[in-house]
């Protein structure tokens, strides 16, 4: 007798970094490698920061490293905070609490108020924070997307608590980058830095820190502090090449991922960055709906921008560190769970970058079937059935381009 | 009528770094992107890990870091280096001198004990230097392949002089690991940095620190220096989580990147360490005996272990920074020229990594047919026919094993 066939040997990543990638994306990256001073990659390189300023929304030179995210992260430490001299993180996730580690890593006076896990910072509570420090501080650290818990913070009232105190205000935009709307320049947003393998539909490996004029100044008047214990993370270094005319980097370029990124950019301004956001909200609606339809908690504030990550409280009685694991042992579907003290707690669905209406069916499917197995009574096709309804409503299964 | 054919529309990238990869570490690439939690990239960076422990030739972690190769350096300072400490700096290059540049970022006592460069770094001037130091430095930074000058330092005779004054030696080998025997835990060497795209066959993007324990141990002495100004690049850290079963990155790894390297690596231990080494050596001495043929010099001290890049000094009454704009505008073959001072005056042929004999022959070529359009007085075919006579000499065109 014939083996029973395995229906679900077929591979769903759909997690929120790593993302799923553009066919295009990944087969550019394998063709010959290119030397980075040579035009055919210079080329590439100019293309790519001019297109980068666009998804930042911004004149800035868009500063570029090869590292994972929070390198730059730590080029906004490193260049803007100066040992004992006062800095604020507010946070409300595990990510948002990396800024505040970076801050001390550097000597800084650290102000962190912390927001529960899965609360948006409180801008009203952030700005009585500052006005009761004894000392103004010449930064504010927060998350625009905290992927730990799927929280969207309001950007915009947070840069202008920070604009009130005088301060620069530095924003993870690691995972909401390309999601969600951060309109820099119309905002006044001083830092902006992101990572390439959320919603800039590439792979791990690149950085990139937006930084306004006026942060630049802040940066090299710091740039007296002896010593400056920073070189590689060093914008003034960075931002000298980028200049050149052609620009050039600093350090050798991760060429590949570059030739990655310049497709991916090619295909996000092809859908248009607002058909973009409108794609993520979609998706992040149909998330939603379809895990009330199984009968889920959806975890984290009801937030309006939340449309990088949907996380679900799972229930008590089931033992919730098996969800993610038999949705991608059993099914072939890789979903993330919860980090830290929400391990177990929550399962995290991702829409940000390289996603489509079908992903999220996907995901809900899998979702039901693994809570089915654990014992819950779950209706099946629920999910599918409310995604299908948003989508119906929407006029549209989103889908990226086809790249 | 037709219009003429180009017979050099092919590109030949042969540089040193990035180098030419093996196609199948492109193909390898191009693979769906996977998660990094998940265990099927778990087992690749477990198998990188353990692989990069043999070319290192050491049994100490290989901390990896997404970064250029400069951010392996600049973690070898900022885990090592404090404020007002003496550290000394041998250099002989534009490398070289990139471990004073950091050393400086990071405030030490700097003493910077400079060669000519194209001059090897002299270990009796080295020990002499320390010696006539106040206080001994607890760290001596130096760069094993000098890419800049094509010289390769005796980094045996260094660390015994580091050892001697009991500092740490830390080696930049990010253009020669894997190229030319650096046995470090047999020598003693306590700290090799490396990059993936040199002689490791890989894209640019991923950075490597390999740290004895006398070397942590005194990053964790330091760790009490208030602040540690580090974290992205902060060993213990990276340390931490490397070590873990199954070893856990401490941030979103390159995984595409990893997936070459995994690659790569299989195929510098099919061909055999050793085999590598010796195919680098002969590729060299064809590369050296065809400049000579064509009747320029040889740049650079006479080194046996110059196994990495060849350069050759360009004749005074011709445009130098002409000849690798030539070759590669007009013949589509991409070599470096010199830098900083030597801008115009050296052109360099590189062989670390996947190169092979016929890269020799037709680096030589194109470099004879350059030299020709410039108005050189330059034999057809010397330089082929030089490498020829190595190759019968070794019994062998050298090749990588086909990847």
């Amino acid at each position: 007798m014939a083996e029973a066939p395995n229906v679900f040997s077929k591979q769903y990543m759909l997690t929120a970094g790593p993302t799923p990638l553009p066919p295009r994306v990944s087969q550019v990256m394998a063709e010959p490698v290119l030397y980075h001073r040579a035009p055919a990659f210079v080329d590439i390189y100019a293309r790519c920061l001019e297109r980068l300023d666009g998804v930042f929304q911004t004149r800035n030179p868009v500063l570029c490293f090869a590292a994972s995210g929070t390198g730059a992260m730590e080029s906004a430490v490193a260049n803007l905070v100066a040992p004992g001299e006062p800095a604020v993180v507010a946070s409300c996730g595990k990510f948002g609490q990396r800024w505040a580690e970076l801050c001390d890593a550097y000597g800084a006076a650290t102000t962190h108020v912390e927001f529960e896990w899965g609360e948006r910072v409180d801008p009203p509570r952030l700005d009585a924070a500052i006005s009761g420090l004894d000392s103004r501080p010449g930064t504010v650290y927060v998350t625009q997307s905290e992927t730990s818990t799927g929280v969207v913070n309001d950007i915009r009232a947070l840069n202008e608590v920070a604009l009130a105190h005088g301060a620069v205000l530095c924003v993870d935009a690691i995972s909401g980058l390309g999601a969600v709307d951060l309109p820099q320049d119309e905002w006044g947003v001083d830092v902006v830095v992101s990572g390439s393998q959320k919603s800039l539909m590439c792979p791990p490996g690149l950085a990139f820190a937006s930084v306004s004029e006026r942060a630049m100044a802040l940066a090299a008047d710091g740039a007296g502090v002896h010593p400056p214990s920073r070189y590689y993370f060093d914008w003034a270094r960075i931002a000298d090449g980028q200049a050149q005319k052609p620009p050039n980097s600093a350090f050798t370029p991760a060429v590949t991922l570059f030739r990655g990124l310049d497709v991916a950019l090619e295909l996000i301004f092809a859908e248009g960055l607002g058909t973009v956001f409108e794609r993520h909200a979609i998706l992040a609606r149909a998330a939603r709906a379809g895990i009330e339809a199984i009968g889920l908690e959806r975890f984290g504030a009801d937030d309006p921008d939340a449309n990088v990550i949907t996380a679900a409280s799972l229930p008590a009685e089931i033992d919730g560190a098996k969800v993610p694991k038999l949705m991608r042992d059993r099914y072939g579907v890789t979903v993330a769970g919860g980090q830290g003290h929400l391990k177990g707690r929550i399962v995290r669905i991702a829409h940000c970058g390289y996603y489509g209406g079908f992903d999220i069916v996907v995901a809900l499917t899998a979702l039901e079937m693994a809570l089915r197995d654990l014992g819950a009574e779950v209706e099946r096709g629920a999910g599918a059935a409310a995604a299908q309804g948003v989508f119906a409503d929407a006029g549209t299964v989103p889908e990226p381009v086809a790249g």
